[in-house]
């Protein structure tokens, strides 16, 4: 979309990977655990999940469950948790957390739970996004 | 789904109100905020978003978007909080929450903050899921 940016808190928080569909795909600098955080590139004032239309909902749903499925390849993970939240941070995006008995903050909810953790260090940020990339047939672009 | 049963932490939690598509609708007992949980009727297997079928995923979706817009219909509602977490209850099940600057765990999210508030008392459930019907044409079913 012409003219998107990512929300300041967003950038501060993630690394920027690329484009799934037409949403953004970031990680999320804390790497106590996989988290994703996918930013479907709509007008700022789209800032509710119903607000999308129905085929960016289809979208962000096929980034969704892409990101799911590479988190459940790991095996350490147990659970995915996937949430649009949005109270702090207006920009509509949704969460998606590789979950597992014994992370940090299991089995609670890693929101709010910040400051936490180690960094992601290269290469890894791009590690993940090569693995997101080769999931097979899909729309992954780099930006 | 023949069969189906909600998991019991469900039922204790939540008051049963319907079915829209091929959901359960439940209410949760914490009548703080207006928060609904939807619950597929789907294989206890499936305990995961992406393991569930497109067109299943597109019934859900559907379901979230009508308790979403209902949710925003509410005077002091200023955003809606979904949420795919399951990692005590196994059964797939997405929260639907209604929140607004000032409820009583704003502007964290609700996870994880029970116990708390008051008990949504009669006729409340089934003025809310009459609302929750009044949405316009669609799948809603009295149980």
């Amino acid at each position: 979309m012409q003219g998107f940016t990512l929300h300041p808190q967003l950038v501060e928080d993630c690394h920027e990977l690329g484009r799934l569909g037409a949403s953004r795909v970031l990680l999320h600098r804390n790497a106590s655990l996989p988290w994703f955080i996918l930013v479907p590139e709509v007008a700022v004032e789209v800032t509710e999940w119903h607000e999308l239309e129905a085929a960016q909902r289809r979208e962000l749903d096929e980034a969704i469950c892409r990101v799911a499925r590479l988190l459940r390849r790991q095996p350490q993970v147990r659970k995915v948790n996937i949430a649009a939240i949005g109270n702090l941070v207006p920009q509509l995006h949704v969460h998606v957390v590789g979950r597992w008995p014994g992370d940090p903050y299991w089995p609670g909810v890693v929101w709010g739970r910040l400051p936490a953790g180690p960094e992601w260090l290269p290469p890894q940020p791009g590690a993940w996004w090569a693995a997101l990339q080769a999931d097979g047939p899909g729309p992954a672009s780099v930006e």
